[in-house]
């Protein structure tokens, strides 16, 4: 059984809007065991659209369809699966009770029988939006099936995920299980940890299921695909894969085995050692807090930050002494630790992070150039910092920073823990 | 001449990484007065790669390929090209010395004559690569050419920029002039602009071309699609949409007619006014303040801000008495109020905004529900708060509250102004 999608959207292939659909259905399909076997988009125009159901129909059986099922003229995807599978659309009063569902959800009036979600291609089934006022639609034919959501990514995740048991996965009995095993490393680059640290790594990895290997902003994540007919064999294929890599001269590099994002290790780690923490945020402007804030319960850990830009924040608000910047300046080892220190006793925390650096464009100098960036450390009767130097444009530099500051973060918990 | 753009990557499909290139290239297109035809991601299998350039190769003149041009096993692009093109893969002193300069731009020796990069197909040009290690491959053949790029997205971007003007560019021969028009409205929903505020706007928009309307995070986009031969009949079809709205009954709620984000908007309106602001905020974690740093420049007007997530810090260094919390509660109008004042006073800002709401999953009551957000405004002789219920996941409910936080910003930079 493979899995299709079809984004129609022109938004999307003229630069207008981040396509955010892909990622997510390839990721709840991982959760299910599955993976798509392709991806297209195309712009809002029939033609094109047909053409993409012939390629997908041809290698597909199921196919999930994103985008143009709302009221404007330029949502098609009703009349062009239509008339792609020759059927005549129709008034349908189910259609209209989907569809006067979804208004009354918002308290909203629907506007009138003759509206467009009253009508429906022959066969076509209508499902109810909890996300939305645009219905799904659902079409089975021969063994293939297509499901026609809306494009609008929360309701597009929505509706898969109500959706996907109802009409998908009874299509899907017996298939066979398959796990994407992460393993995550930080500071050996790509071609180092294959052709020098571990040889053999990949060949014996192999052994176990299809391996990839993707430089990341601050390490290299790589990725074994194992398959099995059973879960017990799934289970012993992923007890071989990390017994591999306890041996390999890699695992002092490797900070963590699994899909977690790195926030996501870090709130765990806090939680487990009952340890509280915040930063002192100068270059990353504030994307260290706000990547910990997008993991559900950092409350419990992160008290909070002080996004100090201005060079009169970090004086007035975290102390740091005007003399440490005149002497040092203010992207210095001097500047970032007395952030860090300063950070600390403001939040009242047990270990704060401080990123002072010039993410560019401009502010580069022949001795701080555009990309370095200084971390510190602070905890009681520790203070540190370490200085660094990336390539990249703004955003990517931003990332880089906030990378190494919670990299950094989670090292120093971990000297806390040992 | 139609472009086509082909993702190589098994990871997009099984949901491990985003694919940012489809965007990327959209958008530069855009600048370029293009726009792409159609988009495929497929697995890292060579018949999927073949049976992928079938279909682009039918419909598009220009190809651009995204992922598996580097060294490692699962890199199989160039092999892929080369059987689908019938070329032998041949070694190649030239794709060798390119590959060596690659190397020696970051300090590292290549690995040796017989490395991978110093093979080719037949007639494939390796091109130097400012920005990683993996060379790319440009091949013309017939009125077609392929352009073969990493799938690292900052390699990817570098290296479009780099090669579309010397490879791309002089195929592309006196073309239509393309255009996006887009007009940011707020506050109103689609169906709503189109239905009752003013039901003749699309088709009077239709006349200068292609309508699409998207629903936004607290708003709508409206984007016209002109085209033109020349560049004075395209600055005309410009002006024409732009009177159109600026005579239409949605004018109030357009913010902003232009393709910048929101951020940039406010930073050029603080510049231009010469104001300061700041932000304390809560449930967005850094959110607001990540944004607003991706703007370059933005140190000019943005000082900084207090992420107090936590709620000691509200109290201990945005100075929030302990009363308010306990009366009103954390998220309330007055806490919202004393945060915003707290905010200004200490970092020194013209304009502070607060943010203090519920993000969930955990945390909502039956007066405060998940997505219940309190904004706080504070400037001098001025201090003001309201309350908002937005529905959404964690993501996306902090998504709108920076976005109705940023808004108010604009709006009381507007007063000030007024």
């Amino acid at each position: 059984m493979k899995v299709g999608l079809l984004i129609i959207a022109s938004e999307v292939l003229n630069g207008k809007i981040k396509d955010l659909n892909t990622h997510f259905l390839a990721e709840f399909l991982l959760q299910n065991h599955m993976e798509l076997s392709l991806q297209m988009s195309v712009r809002d125009q029939e033609k094109d659209i047909h053409r993409a159901l012939d390629i997908l129909l041809e290698s597909c059986d199921i196919i999930f369809t994103s985008g143009g099922v709302g009221p404007t003229q330029d949502d098609i995807t009703k009349a062009s699966l239509a008339s792609y599978l020759i059927r005549p659309i129709v008034f349908s009063s189910t259609a209209m009770q989907v569809a006067q569902e979804n208004y009354k959800r918002f308290g909203r009036e629907y506007p009138g029988k003759d509206h467009v979600y009253s009508y429906l291609p022959e066969g076509f089934e209508a499902l109810s939006n909890a996300a939305g006022f645009a219905p799904a639609y659902f079409v089975g034919f021969g063994e293939k099936s297509i499901l026609a959501l809306p494009g609008v990514p929360r309701e597009f995740k929505r509706l898969v995920s109500d959706y996907f048991p109802t009409h998908i996965l009874p299509k899907l009995k017996n298939r066979p299980k398959l796990e994407l095993l992460v393993i995550r490393t930080s500071k050996v680059p790509e071609e180092k940890i294959f052709g020098e640290v571990d040889p053999s790594l990949w060949d014996k990895l192999s052994e176990y299921g299809e391996v990839s290997s993707l430089p990341v902003i601050y390490g290299v994540d790589i990725t074994v695909k194992i398959q099995a007919e059973t879960v017990d064999e799934l289970a012993n294929k992923r007890q071989k894969v990390r017994d591999i890599f306890l041996s390999s001269p890699i695992w002092p590099k490797v900070w963590h085995m699994g899909k977690e994002s790195l926030e996501e290790v870090i709130i765990a780690k806090a939680k487990e050692l009952n340890l509280t923490f915040g930063f002192a945020e100068s270059a990353t402007g504030g994307l260290c807090s706000e990547r910990i804030t997008n993991v559900s319960g950092a409350s419990q850990c992160f008290f909070g930050s002080v996004v100090s830009y201005d060079t009169g924040v970090k004086e007035k608000v975290l102390g740091v002494p005007t003399a440490t910047i005149e002497n040092s300046g203010v992207v210095s080892l001097a500047t970032a630790k007395s952030m860090a220190k300063g950070a600390q006793d403001l939040l009242g925390v047990d270990i704060a992070i401080s990123i002072t650096g010039i993410a560019g464009p401009g502010g580069g100098t022949a001795e701080n150039p555009v990309g370095t960036v200084c971390i510190g450390s602070s905890r009681t009767g520790y203070l540190n910092a370490t200085r660094y130097e990336f390539k990249g444009d703004r955003e990517l530099l931003k990332q880089r920073f906030s990378q190494v500051a919670l990299m950094t973060l989670l090292e120093e918990m971990e000297k806390i823990a040992h």
